[in-house]
């Protein structure tokens, strides 16, 4: 840190992302991918772009607003787009957290909800999972401050359901409740519809899991229109054009390639599920998990050592070091191939040390 | 605005970019846009690229973070690349302000920079320009704070040399100063490469002029080790994506394509000047620019009835309604044919008035 480092920032723990080893080639099951390419028609409309990238792109992305506002019954006004859904969820720390309106979040879960608040220099109040490793919605109804859920959850997998969700945001009009959809594709239960019935609800997507755009970084939040201007307010404040027009054209093609989208995510349940029978087999415990990512933890070894051990193999997953965490490794559900491969070191790594 | 807003951004004015309008076809000289398309090269690596963003991104942008390294002659920890130039010239106001450090520019430029401060709760010095809208460099020599200069300034395009950025660089290496070469490009001169000398000196350039990626949205900046490493704190901890797959590849080819980037640069500057000579004919007088914009007033009429003229002609420019601008439009440099219009338009303009 320089000199000149601004004393508020000194403190900040950034976000680590899940390493990207340029070393060699890995089985690449630790950042929630999708192992399917972009839709097609996502590809084409992003190259076409491409082509005209001289012009600045639409602040108000209003091509993708439009269809967007179709497809998911809402109106253009309870949108909007981000460069990723991280860009979104900042803008919710920014626009609804106060130093008397602290964020609160559960203690396992997405890791950047801290750094968020630190970096917008608000207060966080985390409320522990259970035993289990499940949100008890009673410890949110009422609760002061807004609320920043993951559903499902990272990184269990564990979802609530959308009556739950709704207990919560209903417990206390006076305060936002955040839902972070992220993963809701994989089998959880959206409670987009419901942004229509209450308006201290923001509901938080990505294009970067069910619709393979992870690197082409685009986020969608979906409230009021009242809450959605107090975003807007803060994204005209720091990057108008956020979202630039190749991602914004990808973004049309994933949403009008309906077909594409919901056979890759059922492809994605049923590896996982196959996946979570053959690790079972293997002596892991699994979480019930509705994201496309297995939170495992095998009987005898630790979490620690079973990355390790894959990550020598050539297989990359997930470990947190993290009081409660330590037991588990995240997998991402990757491809049917990737799983076969993933059991077979596994397989392996049980057989080496007995 | 909700009332759940947060009350330190209720009064966030936003920047306002300049118009887009949907309902015909303008020439458009009013965003600062290249009239040429990107480079052959950028949108071929763009629309390769566009294949596997099912993938993250990499954050650290590796690849093109070694291209302009070589390019520019400094180290890749000297380097930071962003969602636009606005990306991170608000991260420069995040990390290098605060209560005790406001933010020092000039009371007419880049119309973003308070906007900047306001969002990050950091206080803001404005110094009036000149009489003549230079830039007074011995108002910047010791002044406390972190500085902001536009090298070309905006609206305005008068640039300074370099030695005269380099005195106030020189004249407190206690502060940080922070030089937008957004439009170097078209006959400034970068202090680039005095980052080598003084740590206290950060260089933001843009892709979105010279380099023809205005709706890419790319971003760069050059300073020592340390203050980079400071920005980048900032960066994880808020986006790190923050680059996407197809922009940092667009940015390789546009890096790489030199000499398409020269012969373009160099053409803008021949029409600037060609247009120059023809606004003079007119009765046009601009202010000496080295950007790829003319800032010019009329001697008998005013910036806005100019604006509005051209405006029903299918011609769009740039009016500022602020004090001491209210004479002028900003025109941007386009192809010498929408010049050819431009010049022909407002001798209609002129000669309907007479």
């Amino acid at each position: 840190m320089s000199k000149y480092m601004s004393k508020r920032h000194a403190n900040l723990t950034a976000y680590v992302p899940g390493e990207q080893p340029q070393d060699k080639k890995y089985v690449k099951l630790n950042t929630n991918e999708s192992p399917f390419p972009p839709s097609p028609l996502a590809q084409r409309l992003a190259r076409q772009a491409a082509g005209t990238i001289e012009l600045y792109c639409d602040p108000e992305c209003g091509a993708l607003v439009k269809i967007a506002a179709e497809k998911f019954g809402v109106s253009s006004d309870e949108i909007l787009f981000t460069n990723g859904s991280d860009e979104i969820l900042d803008f919710a720390f920014a626009a609804f957290c106060d130093e008397n309106t602290p964020a609160v979040f559960p203690d396992i879960t997405y890791g950047f909800y801290p750094v968020f608040a630190t970096r917008n220099g608000v207060p966080y109040h985390e409320i522990p999972l259970k035993e289990d490793l499940t949100v008890d919605v009673r410890d949110y109804l009422g609760v002061k401050g807004t609320v920043f859920i993951a559903n499902p959850n990272a990184p269990t997998g564990i979802a609530l359901p959308a009556s739950d969700i709704e207990k919560i945001v209903a417990s206390d009009p006076s305060r936002v409740v955040v839902v972070d959809e992220a993963y809701v594709d994989f089998g959880g239960e959206s409670v987009l519809p419901l942004i229509k019935k209450y308006d201290n609800l923001l509901v938080t997507q990505t294009f970067s899991k069910s619709r393979s755009l992870a690197g082409g970084r685009l986020g969608m939040g979906f409230a009021s229109a009242a809450l959605i201007a107090d975003l807007k307010k803060i994204k005209y404040s720091f990057n108008p054009y956020n979202v630039n027009s190749m991602t914004a054209a990808a973004g049309i093609g994933a949403l009008l390639d309906e077909e594409y989208f919901k056979t890759n995510a059922e492809t994605i349940i049923k590896t996982r599920e196959d996946a979570v029978l053959a690790l079972d087999a293997l002596g892991f415990t699994s979480l019930p998990t509705k994201a496309n990512f297995i939170f495992a933890k095998h009987a005898k070894l630790s979490g620690r050592s079973v990355y390790s051990a894959l990550k020598d193999k050539g297989v990359l997953v997930r470990y947190f070091d993290k009081d409660r965490l330590q037991d588990y490794v995240r997998i991402t559900v990757g491809s049917a191939e990737d799983m076969r491969i993933l059991t077979e070191m596994l397989a392996d790594i049980i057989g080496e040390r007995k």
